[in-house]
C-alpha cells in the first residue's frame, strides 16, 4: 500500500469537508462516509505523527472519563493511552465506589463527572437492548447541561462497545484491512466472512459482528455472516448491512455452514457470540439478580454451544479460503484451543501463523480513540494536525 | 448579579491580604473571613479563566493524592478534575490494595505517599469523633516530615468530607448562594432552612448540615436548623453557630418542626442525616467488626427514621417560603420519592424544577478545591492568577 | 558526606560510559558496576533537581504501566510518582478489571497494554520461581513486538519486586547507605547485617534479603546474613553473594546467632521472611486454590516463626552494635512491637528512634524509578540531566 504523505492525507481530510464538531459518536452506520473516512485519516495523521517522535498533545489540560461495566483491558489502555497521548488525565469511573449504585440516576451522574471533561467513553456491552440506550440518556443529559449553562463544555460521548455496536474496534478493524488490501478502494468485492466460532464461555457480546456487517458493507466487501441457527444477529443491523451492500455494490449474505462460508474468503474473522435470545433472558435475569436462573442459563447456553464446537477455525478450513490464505482477523482476546481453552475458537496453529498480525490489526486502536476525541472536541482539526506536524513539538523533550 | 471583572477580584483578593501558604484547609471556622472570601473569589477567578479557555496550569507536573474512605462520586472527579486541571496527576490511594490494612500507621503513610506531591484530599466521614482527628494526624506526620527534612515539600491536606465539615461542599454551596444573592452582602438577613428529611436510608454524616450552619452564620444570614427530637448535630458546632450568627448580626434557632421552618425560607436545603447517637454506636461496631450488631442499628434506625417520613420536602411545604419559590439546594444525590427510592427527601416536582439549579451548585466544587490548592500550595497566588489572565496559554494548544 | 556539584555529577556519569537504552531492569546483579552507579547517579541528579524547584520532566505525554500482584503502598506510590514527575501518566493495569483472568496470555497482554508506553513496573512477589520469570516473558514478549514492528517504541520492563530481587528497594536502600557513609567508597569493610527477624505473619517474600546479599556485596561490604535454622534464601543467590564478596574484597558468612551476627555491626537490616519451603509450597497450594492447604501451611508457619520470636532487634541487641549506634535501617512497613502487633520484628524504641531515617530511606524510591526510565528510555541521558539543570523549566509554573 502506498502512503500518502502526511500533507496528502490533511488536503484528503480537509476536502472531505466531514464535521463531527461538537457530536458524540455511537453507532458508525449514524455517520456519513466522509466522516467515517476522515476518522480513518485522522488516525493515520496521529499514528503517523506519534511514531515519528512528534507530540500530538492538543490540550494542556482536561479530563477523559471512562465508564466500564464490563471488564476490559486492550480498550481501557487504548482510551487511556489515546487520552494521555492528547495531553487529557484519563479517569474512571468505578461504579462500586462511586454513589451510582446508590440510585443515582443516569442523567445525574453524566453531569457531575463531565465539569472539566472533553470525553466520557462508556463500555456497556453486557444488557442487550440498554448499552446503547443508556448512552444516549448520558449524551442528552450532558446536551441539556450544556444548552442550560450548567457545564460549560459538551464533552463527546464514545462508544466502547455497547450492545449493539464497537465502533472503536471495527474502526480499527478497517484500517487493518486498508493497510492489507492498499487502500480502502481495495476492499471492493474482497470476500469477507465473519463466522460465529465455538466456545466454552456464554455471555460474549453480538457487538463486534454486528459492527463488522454494518460497517464494512459500506465499502463494498463481499461480506458473509455464518452462525448456526439460533445465533443471528439482530433483525435491524442485518437489514441495515444487507441495504447497505446494495447501495455499495457490495454483497452481504448469511449461511449456516462454516466450511463453505470459508470457500474463497480473503478474510476470516471467527468469533464466537451468545445467541441474542439468550443475551435477552440474561439480560432480564442480571436485573432480577436471580442467580439460579443465570447458572441455569448459563448451563444450558454452554451446552447448546457445545453441539456446534466443529464451528472451529483450524488449518483445514483456512486451506479452503482463496489461495489457502485468508488474512485472520481477531478482536482478541481469541478463545485458542489448548492455550486459552481445551477447545476454542482457533486452532494453536493457526492463531501463532496470524498472531502478529492481530496484534497490529489492535494497534490501530489508540489512534481511532484519539480520533474521535480530536474531531469532536477540537475547533479545527485540520489546522490543529497542520501545527502538530510542522511546529509541533517533539513527545521526548 | 453584576460580576467583576477579573482584574477586580484580583485586586480583591490582594486586597484581602489573607495568607493560606502552606496550611491545611480542615474546618471552614479554622479560618478567618478573610480566608474565606479569598477561597471563593479564587475559586470564580480559575473559573473564569477555564470558561474562557484559558489553561490555569500552573504545575508543570506533581502529584494530587486522594484518599476516600466512603464511596464518592462528586467529589472525587471534583478532586480529579481540580488536579488535573492545575497541572497534577491525581492519584488515589486505594486501601484496599494497598498495605495500610496491614497495621501501618498513619504517620508512615502520610510521608510514603507525599514524597511527590502538593495535596492530599481526604473524605472521611464514616467514624464520628474520628474522620478529622485522622486528617490532623496525617497533617501533623507531614508537618514533622517537612520540618525534618525527610520530605522537601509539605502537602496541603484538604478535607473532602469528615465527620464534623464539608468545607469543599459549603464553600460550593457558598458560591451558589453568592450569585443566588448578587453578592456576598446579600446573604444579609435572608432566611436559610437546613433541615432534616426523611430518607430510608442510615449513616449519612453528619459534616453537610454541621457545615451548612458553621459557615453561613457568619454571613449574617438567618439560619434556621429543623430535626425530628433525637437528630440533633454535634453541640460544640451548635454552639458555635449561636456564637457566630451573634457576631455577624445574624441569627440561628433550632426548631423541631419542618413546616414551620419553611415559612418564609428563602432557602431551604432539606437533607436527611443520621442521629448522631446512632453515628456513635455505628464507629463502635464498625471497629468490632459486629456484623449483628451493625444489622440491628440499621433495622433500629430505619424504624426510627420512617416515624419522620412526613419530613418531605413537597410542593406544599415550598409553598410555605417566601413568594412560595425559596431557593431548593442539596449536596447530591437526593433520594427523590419515586425516582431514586418510594419515598425520599424531596418530592419529584420539587426536585425536578431545581434539578438543574442543584447542578449548578455542584458545579463550583472542582473550581472550591482547585482555589484551595492553589492558595496553599503557590508562593504568590495573586500574582499567578494574573499570569494565567494575562500571557497564559489557552487550554486546547 | 560531600555532595558533589550537578555538573560533577553529570560528569562522573558521562565518565562511566554506561549505556541502559533499550534495556529493562530486572535484577540488579544483571547490571555492570557501571551501570548501578550511573542508576544512583542519575537518581541523586534528578532528585537534586526536583528539590530545587526545577522540572524534571522529560516527556510530553506518554504512559507508565503498573502491574501490581501484591498489595502495596511504598512501591505504587514511588512508580506514580517517578511517572508523573517524567511527564508520564501512571496507569496501572487492575487484573481484576481486566480480562486476563480469562485465560489471555502475558505475551498478548504485554503488546496490548504497551502501544504508547514508555515502562511497564510490575510487583510480582507472591510465587517463588515464578515472578522474575513472567517478567522475562513480558520483556521478549516486548521485544518481538517491537522488533516486528507490531509497536513502535519498546517500553523498558521495571522489576518492582519479585520472587528473587527488589531492585528499586535495594537500589533506594544502596542512596540511602552512600549517604551516610560519606559516599560509596566508604562502604568497604563496614559490617553489614541483614537478619531475619520474627513476624507474626508468614508468606513476606524474600526478594529483599536477596536483593540486599546480591548488591552490597559488590561493593566491598563486611555483609552477614543470619537467620533461624531452615530460614535460607535461594542458594543461587547465596553462592553469588559469596562470590562478589571475594571480588570486591568485601566479606559474607552466614549465622544462626542473631546477636553474634549484630556484634560490632555498623548497619543493620532486621526484617522478617518466610522460608522459601514455605513460599516453594504456598506457591503450589495458590495455584491448585487449596484453601485448606493454604491455611494449614499458614498455621504451621507461624507456629514455626512462634519458635524464634527471640529474634527481635530491641535495645539489648542494639548496645552490641558497633559503639551500641548502628544504623538501623527497614523497607517499611515494619512490625512494630506493641505499635502494629503485639510482638515484631523490632521493639517500639529501637523503631522511633530510626523512624525518620527509615523514611529518609524510603525517599529515595521515587527517585530510582525516574532514574531508571529516564536511562533506558531516553537516547542521550546525559544530555537531559544537562538541559534541565540549565535552561529547564521551573515545576511551579
Amino acid at each position: 500500500m502506498k502512503d500518502d504523505s502526511l500533507d496528502e492525507k490533511l488536503n484528503i481530510l480537509a476536502g472531505l469537508g466531514a464535521d463531527l464538531r461538537n457530536r458524540d459518536f455511537l453507532l458508525t452506520w449514524e455517520h456519513s462516509l466522509e466522516e467515517i473516512r476522515s476518522v480513518l485519516l485522522a488516525a493515520k495523521c496521529l499514528r503517523e505523527l506519534y511514531e515519528a517522535g512528534r507530540s500530538i498533545r492538543v490540550f494542556d489540560t482536561g479530563l477523559a472519563v471512562s465508564i466500564f461495566r464490563d471488564q476490559s483491558t486492550r480498550t481501557r489502555f487504548s482510551f487511556a493511552s489515546a487520552a494521555a497521548a492528547l495531553g487529557l488525565t484519563p479517569t474512571d469511573l468505578d461504579e462500586a465506589k462511586s454513589q451510582i449504585a446508590h440510585g443515582e440516576t443516569v442523567r445525574e451522574t453524566a453531569v457531575m463527572i463531565s465539569f472539566l471533561a472533553e470525553a466520557v467513553g462508556i463500555r456497556d456491552d453486557i444488557y442487550l437492548g440498554e448499552g446503547n440506550r443508556d448512552m444516549r440518556a448520558m449524551a442528552a443529559a450532558l446536551q441539556e447541561g450544556y444548552e442550560r449553562g450548567v457545564i460549560s463544555r459538551r464533552p463527546a460521548v464514545i462508544n466502547l462497545q455497547c450492545d449493539i455496536d464497537h465502533p472503536t474496534q471495527t474502526l480499527a478493524d478497517l484500517l487493518h484491512l486498508e493497510r492489507h488490501c492498499g487502500g480502502l478502494d481495495g476492499l471492493r468485492g474482497r470476500k469477507f466472512v465473519v463466522s460465529w466460532a465455538y466456545s466454552p464461555s456464554y455471555g460474549k457480546p453480538l457487538s463486534v459482528p454486528q459492527g463488522l456487517i454494518g460497517l464494512l458493507t459500506r465499502f463494498g466487501m463481499d461480506v458473509t455472516l455464518a452462525y448456526p441457527e439460533g445465533y443471528g444477529l439482530l433483525p435491524e443491523v442485518v437489514e441495515l448491512a444487507a441495504k447497505q451492500a446494495g447501495a455499495s455494490v457490495g454483497a452481504f449474505r448469511v449461511t449456516h455452514d462454516m466450511a463453505e462460508a470459508f470457500d474463497g474468503a480473503e478474510v476470516v474473522y471467527p468469533k464466537s457470540w451468545a445467541p441474542m435470545e439468550v443475551m435477552r433472558r440474561r439480560t432480564e435475569l442480571l436485573r432480577k439478580e436471580d442467580r439460579a436462573g443465570l447458572a441455569a442459563l448459563e448451563k444450558a447456553c454452554l451446552e447448546e454451544n457445545f453441539r456446534h464446537e466443529a464451528w472451529h477455525c483450524d488449518e483445514a478450513l483456512m486451506k479452503r479460503t482463496a489461495g489457502g490464505s485468508a488474512l485472520y482477523m481477531h478482536c482478541l482476546p481469541a478463545d485458542i484451543t489448548g492455550v486459552s481453552c481445551p477447545q476454542g475458537e482457533v486452532s494453536r496453529e493457526v492463531f501463532e501463523r496470524y498472531r502478529l498480525e492481530t496484534y497490529r490489526q489492535a494497534s490501530w486502536k489508540p489512534y481511532v480513540i484519539a480520533a474521535l476525541i480530536f474531531l469532536t472536541r477540537l475547533p479545527d482539526p485540520v489546522g490543529s494536525l497542520k501545527r502538530l506536524g510542522e511546529a509541533g513539538r517533539t513527545r521526548i523533550l
